[in-house]
């Protein structure tokens, strides 16, 4: 975030925790940062927040603001600090205070009678908070933690203009209207269930469908290229993910294990801390939901002696995988515990790595131009040049960080080089687009990998008749068919191009005098892949087509006596009013057909 | 089987248990029953069996069989039993004798110096063993529990006559060069890990694209019919199958639970044994990896209101789902822990229901056609009149029943009624195809259920306006696509009709003057979608053949000068020798895209 607003939207997480204190003086203080989009504050409180509160809160924050309060700086000792907060009986923040190691500068802010923990950085005087609003109150656990008790979040937003204000209160407008939750749910594209369990998608026959034209797609690009395609189970035995190191490594970010059957009934008195224990040092055997492909594809590559006229080998699969979010981080499609990546891992010789960079930033370009995504960028993850953590050569480094630039450079696709960012194991691509109403978006990732091939040894047989090792590329650049899809339905505010419509044509049949003709026109279509449906209620045209316009569907095909006797319909756009009228049903059919073929995002481009 | 082969078949196995005792008199039985295809024995003994002893084994079973033994059953006390097996030191046949419950009888079967504890019935007289073979040894845990000690078991065969063995020798010969385990190795389809466990199938590039192809192919007859895909989570809450009666009741035949992650962090002292009954009696919360799918489509059908009017709902998943098996019952693909079903749940009124299991018979018979399988048919599961453990009034069974009955005889599929086959929620339809080689296949299952709707209370609007409960179906007629892929594997013995198969054409240039034209031929090929590659290696054309045919590619397309020059290809056919020639490369292509459109078995019909 730009500096300058930074420190207004600190300042006024400040400023509200200063309103509220003065409106309810017994009110304890957590934290209160800024953050991409505004700021909060965390109050632990009898009364109970609600919206209705804001007017009185917004009103205290502006006679503060009015005050021109500076904001003051004071390093001080941890025994000074700690004298202001118990004074003042702030339980958290002398916790928070006692989390500051020895021997680091304690510093705190004032802003007339308010004091906080902080190391700033904050506006010199209250008056440079131009614009700001209060948005919304959510519960939230004491550091993060389900087993804390429940802190009353607020939060804002804060701006250095008011038409600054303006517009992002409306792109929030904006956005809420195409929350992926809320259309997942209107437009039946997805569901949730806590009886199934948070964070776990079930797809819904109309959001399937687009998961599936979407894969369908990628494959068939992916198959161009020489990808193959394989399947993998869900689940594996410890000891594989040991050897990868995802286990018991990033345990915490995976569901825990499942112990072996036989283990379980031959050690029934052990407690279950002795059987985690077990199960992550390797002396007791059990199997992982695979939280990773990479190692399924891994030992698909070992299965057969490979040479160097068979690299560059591209496995990719539609891989659903298994991690552990907090409860609390979970929300909609976005994140999730479930997920399916578009994953695939390209085994292939130092001097291919360019090449094959190249070819998967050119693939994600064209699938996103496709999806009327055009303002992308890519963020190049570096070494560190100061650490020593990385695996794998200087000079093979050197090669795969040039190769990452050199793609992006090639393709022409906007970049920026982000040292440290790099795993030890290898540099990275990291994809971000801009949506339509210009949110960014974090999505995949092409990494380079010195570290699998090793642990697992993996090896081909080079023209020197030697083994040699091969490097290894992890690709998933859409992240997930979930949170992919959830940022579309966003994208498209629901209202998809007809190719990834759940329903591509609603014949709207006038009277119930040419069943036999609707029926006709229905096969027609269906024989050409056109998903169709007859709304043959006995509602009036105006509530079928509304009922049809909420539901989003493209086009609409009326058919009354007149096109029943020419074989035709008339056609109702969503997109393209130039395009209504009547058409004989077998042009009809050869317009949409095309659309569909050609992925056209609008009727006519 | 046919009760002359059973008495047969059983009686060998107590002669092959006789000619052992004579060459190892040290030898201890536990049992040795006939099974479908012949007979084993489980011996306990010193020796290690090779295939090398069976020489000396079948003379001496010979001997005893020319002696013309009669086989006498004798009725007897336990405490006369008793003193016949701890006399002859037979500890495991004394255990067997424990388990027999006080009050029933106990038989002994003597021929000649040989006694075993056995209900029979056997052979008046051992000539009538016309014809006998040892076939195999293997290790099979002592009461088939992998904690008890390995037993050698030895497996053979016995006909009433000559012929009849003979018939079947060769046919397990040519069962052998069908081995889905054995092709699925050597084409390179599947692959199974012990670093990924037992019984969980890899698919491997070529695999993937046999069980891709069936199931665009099974999907697409689906959606015809009205089916919608839907995709749900590989796990869910423990209480989801505690409501659907699958946990804790079918424990043994699942994946042990996921315990919650808080559950282990806060019971960390609980034993193993706690933990697990905590599980199972619902005081603990985790999650189990699904063993059915059904759970989750109730969960879809139950997520808003249905109406009369929206009924039958159809709801079909390539469902992957987890299962227990003992690593004794895994076999290749047929047997496994991991499978992806072809399921789907239809839900509807009890008035629909003939309709819909009609249509269920008429979709598989059509799909097994375009497959080549004709011979197949149903066993139709019925109450058993005398038990009173089914759940649903008797007026639905009878019109239930019926149906099934009716479904089959419509569609006019061979069937059989089995009493008492019926699941205690509803009866049941199971195929039974046979293979081009004669075996029989049990695949998959329609069912009837009254159960799950009463459990998850679901419901539909009628046309009075009232909650009604509407029935389900449970149909995966193909089983799993692991177990009808591997039956596939075995029915073409790998020779897949063309559009089947992972390749159906291979380029093979006679020199390397004409790339430029098998590039085109190879995009043209590629373009129409035909799965082609380029065999551009320096091997003479008589090795490039016999590696496609050895790989069973299709179609074989030689281009040298000529058919540059002319834009032509020789095509090289697997199957229809009429069909080879020179064609233009336009025909050649549109010859193979229609046998692959048309899924025909041979290239003409």
């Amino acid at each position: 975030m730009e500096p300058t607003l930074l420190k207004i939207r600190h300042s006024a997480a400040h400023i509200l925790a200063a309103a509220v204190q003065r409106l309810f003086p017994s009110v304890k203080f957590d934290i209160g940062p800024a953050t991409d989009d505004g700021f909060y504050y965390d109050f632990d409180l009898d009364h109970k927040f609600t919206t209705d509160d804001f007017q009185k809160i917004e009103a205290k924050m502006q006679y503060l603001i009015d005050q021109k309060q500076a904001f003051e700086a004071q390093v001080m000792s941890r025994t000074e600090a700690h004298k202001i907060f118990s004074d003042r009986q702030q339980t958290y923040k002398l916790s928070r205070l006692d989390d500051i190691p020895d021997g680091e500068t304690i510093t705190i802010y004032r802003n007339g009678d308010f004091v906080d923990l902080c190391r700033g950085p904050h506006v010199q005087n209250s008056s440079e908070i131009k614009a700001f609003k209060l948005l919304s109150i959510a519960g939230a656990y004491y550091r993060g933690d389900e087993k804390n008790q429940q802190m009353q979040r607020i939060y804002g937003t804060a701006f250095d203009s008011k038409e600054a204000l303006e517009n992002h209160l409306i792109q929030l407008e904006e956005a809420k209207k195409r929350d992926h939750r809320k259309l997942g749910k209107e437009l039946e594209l997805f569901m949730i269930d806590d009886a199934v369990g948070q964070g776990l998608i079930l797809w819904l026959p109309k959001g399937n469908i687009i998961r599936t034209e979407l894969q369908k797609f990628i494959s068939t690009e992916l198959q161009k290229l020489g990808y193959m395609l394989v399947s993998t189970p869900h689940i594996a035995k410890l000891g594989l993910f040991r050897t990868s190191g995802h286990f018991p490594y990033y345990k915490d970010a995976q569901y825990p294990p499942i112990a072996e059957r036989a283990t379980l009934e031959s050690s029934k008195d052990l407690t279950c801390g002795e059987l985690l224990s077990g199960l992550e040092d390797g002396s007791l055997d059990g199997f992982l939901l695979k939280p990773m492909n990479c190692p399924g594809h891994i030992k698909i590559y070992a299965s057969k002696t490979r040479s160097y006229r068979d690299l560059p080998i591209k496995l990719a699969e539609f891989g659903t995988v298994y991690r552990w979010e907090q409860s609390g981080e979970l929300s909609g499609m976005t994140r999730v515990r479930g997920f399916t990546q578009d994953d695939a891992h390209i085994f292939c010789t130092e001097e291919q790595l360019p090449n094959e960079i190249l070819e998967c930033l050119g693939l994600v370009k064209m699938i996103f131009a496709t999806l009327g995504i055009i303002d992308f960028r890519v963020r190049v993850g570096l070494r560190d040049p100061n650490s020593e953590k990385y695996i794998g050569g200087n000079d093979s480094w050197e090669k795969a960080e040039g190769a990452l630039r050199k793609a992006a450079e090639v393709i022409g696709i906007p970049y920026s080089l982000e040292v440290g960012e790099a795993a030890f194991y290898g540099p990275k691509i990291d994809f971000v687009i801009k949506d339509v109403i210009g949110r960014e978006w974090q999505l995949g990732t092409v990494q380079v990998d010195y570290n699998l091939p090793e642990r697992f040894a993996i090896s081909y047989v080079g023209n020197d008749n030697k083994p040699h090792q091969p490097v290894m590329i992890h690709r998933a650049p859409f992240g997930s068919m979930e949170r992919f899809s959830g940022l579309l339905i966003e994208h498209f505010g629901g209202d998809f191009p007809t190719w990834l419509s759940p329903e591509q044509v609603r014949l709207l049949p006038l009277n119930d005098h040419n069943t036999d003709y609707v029926r006709d026109a229905f096969e027609l279509l269906r024989e050409t892949n056109i998903r169709t449906s007859i709304d043959a209620s006995s509602e009036k045209l105006g509530a079928k087509v509304r009922k049809a316009e909420i539901e989003k569907v493209p086009y609409i095909f009326v058919i009354g006596d007149k096109e029943s006797e020419t074989r035709s319909v008339s056609i109702r756009s969503r997109r393209d009013k130039n395009l209504e009228g009547t058409y004989p049903i077998d042009e009809a059919i050869a317009l949409i057909r095309d659309e569909i073929q050609t992925k056209r995002l609008f009727s006519r481009e």
